[in-house]
């Protein structure tokens, strides 16, 4: 039993919306989330397995205003009618999902920041695919039989977190030999170039500022991954050498370094940032606040899309109080502050209903 | 017909001084100059191609008060007049003059920030180098004959925007394999160490702070840029493996990544800035403003200098609202802040004719 | 005849504590010491050998009042009285010591921030694995016998300034080839993941926030050493290919780039700097102040800790407004101002005695 957007909209006309609380689970983007809460003037609640997590006390700025502590995050479904009666609004991190399951995530029934619609077009590959191709995006060849890698490929199982067990292969032996077969997989053409995490919000209820069909886009900031241990494995040999030695490079991120893009590179920037909205509008009603192009820039100065994150991801942690290109919009503009000023301005506007679902 | 510095200054004496419009091409660094020159109270103009660009309308800080709209660049020779009349000082970047031409650039009759006399110094190679070598610079060796090559060198195109088409070579034979001799190219050693970009700022007209024999000498930022896909490529193989594999390492900047320096070293960083700047007093009457130098910091604790950027850089970007340099400096200090700063002060003390021409 | 805490708390009883002068050599990261001792009220001064820096004239916040010159760093002994006289508190950096060397500092009759117990801890790397192990910190195995390398070792040389001559060895026979054996030596697995470098606070007479048992620990910073030229080097051949070449990797820092970790390792980061602080409580009456733990952060989202440093490090230098870490604590805080604070709070709060010695 799914909630849909109407049956959301419906628990959202009994709250009190001047005391609205923002709540999200204790990890990933969750110290920004609830800064940028607290800087908006919301009230704050932190979701979490078996205590507060202790290193709250040491961010003063972003220790939520109270915790609700679960057993395990599902037990969130039974405490909906508890979560309603403070005005609860959800906002979404990447491990909010992961942490509760699509599935259980559907079926909770507190009115959630975005789109719930995203879900079912970023967690499955191929439909992501259809999604950003149909947007005239650029992303990499994939190769459905492996026997026909003729040339680097990146091998990635679906679903796993943080690039785990992602291996880069040069030809079918090479691909034989490093495969867990027991695991689904896409195998994308390797990109050679540097990779850039852009963070992008989109707002539908915005009206000044770069205009879509419907809405505005924004640039925040961006980033580059850190991976482990393909970031510094070099030090110890060639890929080549290495796996002459046994030792596989990995691509766990284990976190994020700054950087800006060429100002020449910002046209094209919005312009797949744009596509990927309008698509999205057209798909599935729109991809409501943060998301990431998860891209690589190459030496013709394009750039290739390799993956979505249709929520705010861990990168934007980089600029809690500000970024290169947030400061352009404002000063002191977090993603995190970005997400709960939407809310703001649509519950002052009367628009809660174009970005809660 | 180009300008003399003479001319120049009587088109300024024309001007109504309290009404000064700041105008750049919008590209390379031109957000952070708008937004640098609305801090210090200016009226801003962008320069632009067809339409004004839409991306500018996701910053509104940055946004220009105004647009010029041409077709082609060098179309600005004809709004010379409609410019004067707007008192516009023209605050020139890299891709400036590289989108205008350097002869076209040379007849723009309109007063503009800096030093005309760079120009020559920094365009050609082999000036370049008789600079800096003058100012007692290390540059890596040249090697004139390329059957010379004994080791790693970095070969360069004359002109080449970004590092476009840049290679690594190791042998004579390694050479021609990847020389394009359509062009006109320069072979220098290859310097081992960690590459830093030094965003200097000198001001003829400032009489407190790093004193130099005229005026003072700030250093604002540095950065790392990011180039595709050399940075990434160790990925895939070895330089050697990759060669084997026809895959071509390229140097093509697609962005800019923030560091700083040990601070033991910022005697020396002062110290070559203070010996180019010198120099170019002697040599041409002034690098004024922005300037960067491109190192190599090598293991020995020596920076070597390979390359000079006389205005402002794109690295700058990264600190759009200070830096750890700048912040030292004063607070929310960017490197366009700092140039539509010392154009507000050279105005007051009625310097202008030191920092235009 | 090195002071006691008792001795030294013996001066700071004389001193006029409303006139309290902070003092540091002039490098390493005393731009951000003077910077933040200026933000919190106090008078600075700084220690140089013959003349004033003259960089310090390009940093007017970062400027001490007044400047002490020396001769030889030793000569600091002599000057006791003269800065008694001026209330000084001297805060030590890493540079400080190196410079001074660990026996005259130890006979530096002037109350110093931190516990100069610390100093036998961590200078001999044999104490300072029995503290870390004997924390629960998981380091990379030590081995004895260069005889028993059989995979990938660091080899460290004792006491070496920022990474001089250690290298890489995947066998005795490497090992060999490389050694100074005319220097002490330590050999260490090496370990594949992701450096990261992470900047603790422990302060023992805060009592809201993280807390130990006793005071509080903060995390203010993170960031990735450039180390000249093993960060670039790959671009020239993989380390088997240099090495036939007679290229050798060095690791000499030269600077420091930003970086943050993935949230869901808060809880271990600080896990991991509560076990030094509380092992350094029972071991030498506790770790105050700023410190570093030098880690991998490996693709099992494991930390190994391979070194810590005891004071502020050079990483902080990026954060002298702040970090994402500093920014959810309190605004503009830098490390340099944490510790001007710290003095400030225990002054006001007559609790000078747990923080000086």
């Amino acid at each position: 039993m799914d909630f849909t957007k109407e049956e959301i909209l419906g628990i959202l006309d009994s709250y009190d919306l001047d005391n609205i609380t923002i709540a999200t689970i204790c990890s990933h983007s969750s110290l920004q989330i609830f800064d940028g809460a607290r800087k908006e003037g919301f009230k704050t609640l932190g979701i979490c397995l078996r205590a507060p997590p202790k290193y709250y006390d040491a961010f003063p700025l972003a220790k939520p205003d109270e915790f609700l502590v679960l057993d395990r995050y599902d037990e969130l479904l039974d405490k909906v009618e508890e979560l309603k009666a403070k005005n609860v609004i959800i906002v979404p991190h990447g491990s909010f999902i992961a942490y509760m399951g699509t599935d259980k995530f559907a079926q909770l029934g507190l009115p959630t920041f975005g789109n719930r619609n995203v879900l079912e077009w970023e967690s499955d590959r191929k439909k992501e695919r259809q999604w950003l191709v149909g947007a005239g995006i650029h992303m990499p060849d994939v190769i459905e039989d492996p026997r026909d890698i003729d040339g680097p490929v990146m091998v990635k199982y679906d679903g796993a977190q943080g690039g785990k067990g992602f291996f880069i292969a040069k030809s079918y032996e090479d691909f034989l030999e490093h495969i867990d077969d027991t695991k689904t997989f896409t195998i994308q053409k390797f990109l050679t170039g540097t990779r850039y995490y852009l963070h992008y919000f989109y707002s539908p209820i915005k009206e000044d500022g770069y205009t879509l069909s419907k809405g505005t886009l924004e640039m925040l900031s961006m980033d580059r991954r850190v991976e482990s241990n393909a970031d510094e494995i070099f030090r110890l040999g060639s890929p080549k050498e290495l796996m002459e030695a046994g030792i596989i490079p990995t691509y766990v991120v284990t976190g994020n370094a700054p950087l800006v893009a060429r100002e020449s590179l910002l046209p094209l920037i919005f312009e797949l940032g744009s596509r990927v909205v309008e698509e999205s509008l057209k798909k599935f009603g729109g991809m409501i606040g943060p998301f990431c192009l998860e891209t690589v820039f190459t030496d013709d100065l394009e750039i290739k899309v390799f993956e979505i994150s249709a929520r705010i991801v861990a990168g934007t942690n980089l600029y809690i109080s500000g970024s290169p290109y947030a400061d352009l919009v404002e000063e002191n503009l977090s993603t995190g502050r970005r997400i709960a000023r939407e809310i703001k301005i649509a519950k002052e506007t009367g628009k809660l209903d174009e970005i809660i679902s």
